[in-house]
This record gives structure tokens, C-alpha cells and sequence, in this order.
């Protein structure tokens, strides 16, 4: 049964989840357990276990083709009937959203369509957890390629649905209330108009708006938000989903145009499900490629080193012609 | 120049250090930096800025052979003339410790009286560094294979002094200090006492102790501290110096009985150069081989996710046999 740990002097948290050590490892070479059939692929569902969502919806109807699937996660860090032995339980959920029927490695390579429909999962699945009143936060993030922390090619994401508010995001939520305090307006909103059209802006759509961070902790990391105030993912309306899904598709191919088949990473950085009415947010999506690793340095007192300026790394995104597909 | 930056709302610090984009890397497949000869070995010292310190100290003399030699790291991430373009300059003092003659990847393939003089070397030149009031924290690190995030192969260590205490350390001691206030009490003297033969411990010499932390990151993540209450790593006694370099190379050798050629890391926690009286803090090392990736998890919202439980790791670490070299 996972548990949820905190040290004590660091107030770090840690997710001790020893079943996931026997997941299979596609990118594996030397442990043996390597994948020789994809079970997020058509015609292996029963190597998974039982969707908890399909789209397009009448997917379930014979004959009708899945496009992005849903289904709880084999090796979960988390489980809703978890009981903790030394530590408290790690409650929640653990779902993985199968993006493409296409084995793939990158968002960049699936359809229009089926990336506009795993946004759509993301809120969904999302919205649907934030009923069930044991959870608190729910994180979706991406691991692709063996560098980016993935074990599986096939694209996809990961939901992972908690009874607690990360304190990363209980930190960025008070910061974001003294903000407001002092100033009567939004954090994010403030940054968003210190950004537009600066060093580090990239590029930006109707609704979002994309820009390297002043503190970006990796080379051409990136953070999209949506112009309008708003707090929550699940707030986002289906036409904003598809102006999403094709603008991440192309940021990934400016990162794919500049890198060799970088390995990358986003998340959504989200409200927690329940804000009390003092509490502001203004959620976003960080992606970065994993170009850089994470040494005895940056985990040693946790300060980054980033060899790539933000405002270097978005002259450079910004003058790249991703490639059309 | 480097320049240190914090983002605004999660406190996070950055420093962005262009110069060590161009860094050679002894690991790069791809890049086209590999490099043909290793500027750590005996003969190559040209290819090295001039040593800031040689062991044994004699080694300046003719035919005498150098066993641990410190220099300015070529690449480095922070500079005592820096200044900020943008931020705020990154102003400090970075070495690289090379611990042997020997071209060997591991601490553990050095000799006795190499690794010893490694650890004088650490303590010395933090304790030379501290003499300058431009400099507030000491930080000494070890990346060990590419996965650990080295550029070169040639055992070696790395010191990077700076002139801001980082927040992580001042978390730290700010729950130190909660601790004495309630408990009359050093919070990791009492750590040491809980952990002390119980479930987490893997062994103990005359004057350190290893266990592997409650709220460990990493599968076999162990932590190395002093038994008596020492603030300072630069407070350790020669005696004891040879103890621990001794005590290092068996728990290295320990996780490469378990593990295939394990990337580790390792870093001294300790104490800001300059603690004011009511500070309380008590260094300590942490151990760590590089099994999982950092994912879109741990990067998405700062929590670990760790297949393997300490208690099981200790329990593996405490019955292997280091192998005797």
C-alpha cells in the first residue's frame, strides 16, 4: 500500500509506493524487464485494466474506434483503499490517459483530433475526480521519452488525483494571496502583463500565452497560461481545449525543430479542487525538455543550474518554423 | 556572467550560467563534445586552470606525485567578479576536487589514502573559503557517471561556495531552531537517537552513524552523520575524516554490490558559514544512487515517488558485503 511520507525537517514530501518497482520498462536495457507488446496499442485493452473513459464517446459502440482512452494505472502511487503502516495513506487516484490509438512517442506526432480529444480527458477526468470529496489536487503531467521519466513509448499522461494540497502549490497559493493583498490584483495576471511581448515572450494565441520564465529552471522551458483570469483547468471551454491541444503540439515541434528528440515534460499546474474564498490561483501548464540532469547540486540545496538564458531560449523558439504535419 | 535569479512565486533559485553550455562532455553521444583526453589525469594538468591547492601538500615539489589536487572549475556557475545583467549576480567560488591520480569512475576504486586526502581536501578548502566575508554558504558535491549528472568520467567532487545562504538550508534551519525552542534539544541529535538501531539504520562506526531517512527520495538514498553535535562538516578532526572517507567508499561499495554500476550522487549538508547565535544546525552527508528519473511528477508539484521503502533499502544495505578491495 503506498504511503505518503513527509520529512520532517525538509517538510518534503515523498510517495513511498513500492509496487510500482515491478513495472515493466520499455526503454530498459540491462533489468530484463522490457516491453515486447504495447498495451496502451488497438487490440491489447485487455493489458490494461478497464477503462474508466473512452473518446470519442460512442466508443464503446461496436466497431467505433477509440481515439483516447482512460484507464487506472497498473502500478499506481497512489490508491483510493490505501492505509498506511508508518507513514499516513497515500489516498487517491491513478489514472493514465492514452492519447493516440497511434504508437507514437511524442503529443507532436498524433493527429490534430486526438490531441484536441486527450485535452478534452485531461479536464474531464479531472472535473470528475473534484466530486469525490477525499481528493483534494489533481495533478496531470506527461513523462515522454526514457529521459523524461517515462517507461512506456506510446504517448500518454498521467493523472494522479491526491487527499492532500501539495505544499509547492500551498506555498505559490500564499505568495499569490499576499499578491493580492498588496497589489488588488492577480499574480499571474500581473506577470502575463510583464511578459507579453518582452524578452521572453514566444508566441501567443487568442486565448493563451506562451513565455520562458525569468527563473526558468531548464534550458527552453516554457509556461503557457490562459489570458483571462482563471483558476481552474476544468473552467477551460471545449473551443479553448482544441486552441490548446494544437498550440502545445506546436511548442513541441519548435522544441523537436531545435533538439535532437528531446525527451520532455509538462503538467498542469492547477487549483487544489477546493479554494477557500481568500485563496487565488491562475492555473498554467509548464513544459520543459529534459536536456539538462538534475545533479548532486540542484539536490543538495535545490538551487538550478540553467545553462540556456529564458530570454536566449525564446529568441530561439520564437525564430523556429515548427514543422507542419 | 552568472546571475542568480529567484522566481517570484515559488522562491525558487536559478542561476543561469551560459558559459557552461559549452562545457565538454565526456558522456555526449550525440553533441559532438566528447572528449579524447582527460584533463584530470597526471601529465594533463596544463588542461586545468593552476591548482588552488595540491595533497599531499608537498606535491609542488619535483617527482613528487600529486594524490588529490583542487582547481577552478573551467565552466564555472558562479564567479567572484560576476555581475547581473538581469538578476542578481551569481557571486561565488567554484572548484573541482579531483580525487585521484587514477582514472577511475568511482570513489570506490581509489585507494584508502586517495579517498582520505579527498575528504581533507573538502574540509580545507571549505574552511579556507569561509575566510572570505563575500561568502555565506559551502557546498560540496559529488556526481558520479552520467546518470549522476557528471561531464567527465575522472573521479572527482566539486565545491561551489556562494554568497547567499540557500532557502532550502534556511528552511531547515528555521525547523532547527523550532526544535531547540520546544524540545531544549538539536533536532538531529534526536533524529540520530529515533533512527539508532531501529528499522532504517545500516551501520554505525566509532563516531558516524548511516540510515536510510524516513522520507527518502530515492530507492537506497542513505544519510551519514556525525554522532556528536557538530555544526560545522570544517569542525572534523583528522582522525575522523579518515573514518568517514573509509565509511564513504563501503556504503559506495555497498550500492554497487546491489545495484549494476550504479550513477550516484552525494552532498554535504552543512551549516552557513556565518550562524547567528540562535541558529542550531548539524551537518550531515547525504548518499544517493540515481535508479529513477526525475518525472513530470516530482517536477510538476516537488513530491518524490520512491518504489523502494527505506526499511526495505537499510535492510538490503546493512546484510550485503561490501566487497573488500
Amino acid at each position: 500500500m503506498p504511503e505518503l511520507r513527509q520529512d520532517p525537517l525538509s517538510g518534503r514530501s515523498v510517495i513511498v509506493a513500492e509496487n510500482r518497482a515491478a513495472r515493466p520498462d520499455q526503454f530498459a536495457t540491462k533489468n530484463g524487464r522490457g516491453v515486447d507488446v504495447c498495451p496502451f496499442c488497438p487490440g491489447h485493452e485487455h493489458l490494461t485494466p478497464e477503462a474508466t473513459a473512452v473518446y470519442p464517446a460512442d466508443a464503446h459502440a461496436p466497431d467505433t474506434q477509440w481515439r483516447v482512452r482512460v484507464v487506472p494505472n497498473k502500478y499506481p502511487a497512489v490508491e483510493l483503499n490505501a492505509s498506511g503502516d508508518r507513514g499516513e495513506a497515500a489516498v487517491g487516484v491513478h489514472e493514465v490517459i492514452i492519447e493516440s490509438p497511434a504508437h507514437v512517442v511524442s503529443l507532436s506526432d498524433i493527429s490534430g483530433e486526438d490531441a484536441r480529444l486527450a485535452f478534452v480527458a485531461y479536464r474531464d477526468r479531472l472535473q470528475t475526480l473534484r466530486q469525490d470529496s477525499r481528493l483534494a489536487y489533481g495533478l496531470v503531467f506527461k513523462n515522454a521519452r526514457a529521459d523524461g521519466g517515462a517507461s512506456l513509448e506510446h504517448t500518454h499522461s498521467q493523472l494522479i488525483a491526491m487527499s492532500t494540497v501539495p505544499a509547492d502549490i500551498q506555498f505559490e497559493l500564499a505568495k499569490a494571496g499576499e499578491h493580492r493583498m498588496l497589489h488588488g490584483s492577480c499574480a499571474f495576471c500581473d506577470l502575463i502583463d510583464g511578459e507579453l511581448d518582452g524578452a521572453r515572450h514566444v508566441i501567443d494565441t487568442e486565448s493563451f500565452v506562451v513565455f520562458c520564465p525569468f527563473g526558468a529552471r531548464f534550458p527552453y522551458e516554457m509556461w503557457v497560461l490562459p489570458k483571462e483570469h482563471r483558476e481552474s483547468f476544468e473552467a477551460t471551454a471545449d473551443a479553448e481545449l482544441a486552441e490548446l491541444a494544437e498550440l502545445m503540439q506546436n511548442l513541441i515541434r519548435r522544441l523537436e525543430a531545435i533538439l535532437d528528440s528531446p525527451a520532455y515534460n509538462y503538467w498542469i499546474r492547477n487549483a487544489p479542487y477546493r479554494l477557500s474564498s481568500h485563496d487565488d490561483y491562475h492555473w498554467r501548464i509548464e513544459l520543459t525538455p529534459r536536456m539538462t540532469r538534475l545533479a548532486g547540486f540542484e539536490l543538495g540545496i535545490g538551487c538550478f543550474i540553467n545553462p540556456v538564458s529564458p530570454e536566449k531560449a525564446a529568441a530561439q523558439l520564437r525564430s523556429v518554423t515548427a514543422r507542419v504535419v
